[in-house]
């Protein structure tokens, strides 16, 4: 398959289909569920995060596109007779929690790269699957919410900003005493639980930076929502200011701080406490 | 005015009217704001929540409703020749800040009552403006979402449990210290910025309780909230586990926990450190 194949009607048709398939399970979410047990990534899988996953697979192999998938549900697999031209990350649904108890933040997310690492994704989407809302980028052409060009925010200030920040880890007393200078400055925090869309949230401007630095959220996670935040002029870094690499599988993790612009970066690095 | 008067109809009417003056100015908010100094409660304060303040005036007033208006905005005020009949406690927007950075999740909260006392309040609504949902209780009637009942979950495990928390204070490290058992045990935290409108995502069973120990919440953000959370079954106290009590004055804050059951309700209040 040709290098400069155009990626991007192929992933709206995965989004749609992801949309298709999970809406008439939104209904049956609270009934007891089939024991799936832990996906690849180690959470408990859910019917819906399969049927998403299988969604996506499905139009890819309609397109004939032979891929290697990288899914937070079922592993590492290869697809067709040229498996390694394309690497598809996957994080089928993120925020299942939310979805599962009827908040309405979740999303899928789907990235393309031609290896599988974090450096080389080529083209990214990340669709609110509530809001109908969809987030894309292709490498070097910008980011686009339902089609429209996207840019970062331009605030500076932490008594500003509003920063989305995870906490959720066993070893939440560690992070928080590395976060509690810039929890205790920053006006404004949030986390809505579902963190490829919260990195499009920064990448929209919506919000001013995210933070995670539990080094437990996957590179399935932020596979897509990585390029979306650069191609919106964000600027990412680990919580030390180096380049965030790392290879595309549903057991890496990543620690890192992603923001709208070099300014409140700065502010949140130099608040980050080392360990 | 009789004491058995039906607010119902009012209130959905000012909400009605909330929603309608509210949108108009949605896609003027990212334009410069002029500065209307502070509010009651201390926020400063946006043309958006004076807009939202406005509309459930002229509602009431165009019942011939005597009232004593507590408002986050204004302050006290009393209107018409029998003041002192009811007294109605709002906070016209919440999550002011989501609603000008485009996060859809910010409300408008109304609460009713014979004295200007949390323990008073009669009924209140909070309307999700985003998502146009409205919660609505009257006292010994129950909760309502869109007019049909809602009820509290029963989950009781931390480690299954969704729980709001609001560290945004100046103090967060203290609060932070006194919470930090609560964090490393709790799975899924979120917050979402809008308090009243959390109290109502723990009255619907979407998440499990809520709990805002800064001493910073209003009395005029929670006490719509609060009865809502109470007639859906839920379990309300301050960290110390007394009853929650307070004046309704746009001065006057509280800290709480509010929970959908007491068995989560016990095990946070076990989490939560003194001083």
């Amino acid at each position: 398959m040709s290098p400069d194949f155009d990626w991007e009607p192929v992933l709206l048709q995965c989004k749609t289909n992801v949309a298709v398939k999970v809406q008439p399970l939104l209904k049956t979410l609270k009934e007891p569920q089939p024991d799936l047990g832990r996906g690849a990534g180690g959470d408990q899988m859910k019917t819906v995060d399969l049927a998403a996953e299988k969604a996506i697979v499905e139009v890819l192999l309609q397109h004939g596109i032979s891929f290697t998938l990288v899914s937070e549900e079922s592993g590492i697999k290869a697809y067709g007779s040229q498996a390694t031209d394309w690497y598809v990350t996957v994080d089928p649904i993120d925020g299942t929690t939310n979805l599962v108890r009827g908040l309405p933040f979740y999303c899928s997310s789907i990235a393309v790269s031609g290896k599988p690492l974090l450096s080389d994704v080529y083209a990214g989407i990340v669709t609110d699957l509530f809001h109908n809302v969809t987030y894309m980028a292709v490498r070097g052409r910008g980011a686009s919410r339902n089609g429209e060009k996207i840019a970062t925010s331009s605030v500076g200030s932490l008594t500003e900003a509003v920063i989305g920040l995870d906490l959720n880890t066993y070893k939440a007393k560690t992070v928080a005493a590395q976060l509690s200078e810039l929890i205790q400055k920053t006006k404004h925090i949030r986390h809505f639980g579902a963190n490829a869309l919260e990195l499009c949230f920064v990448a929209e401007g919506l919000t001013d930076a995210f933070v995670d630095i539990r080094g437990k959220l996957r590179t399935t996670d932020v596979a897509a929502g990585f390029l979306i935040l650069k191609e919106a002029g964000g600027v990412l870094s680990t919580p030390d200011g180096e380049a965030v690499e790392a290879d595309l599988d549903p057991r890496q993790t990543v620690t890192f701080v992603a923001s709208g612009n070099p300014q409140i970066h700065k502010a949140i690095l130099h608040l980050i406490q080392a360990t």
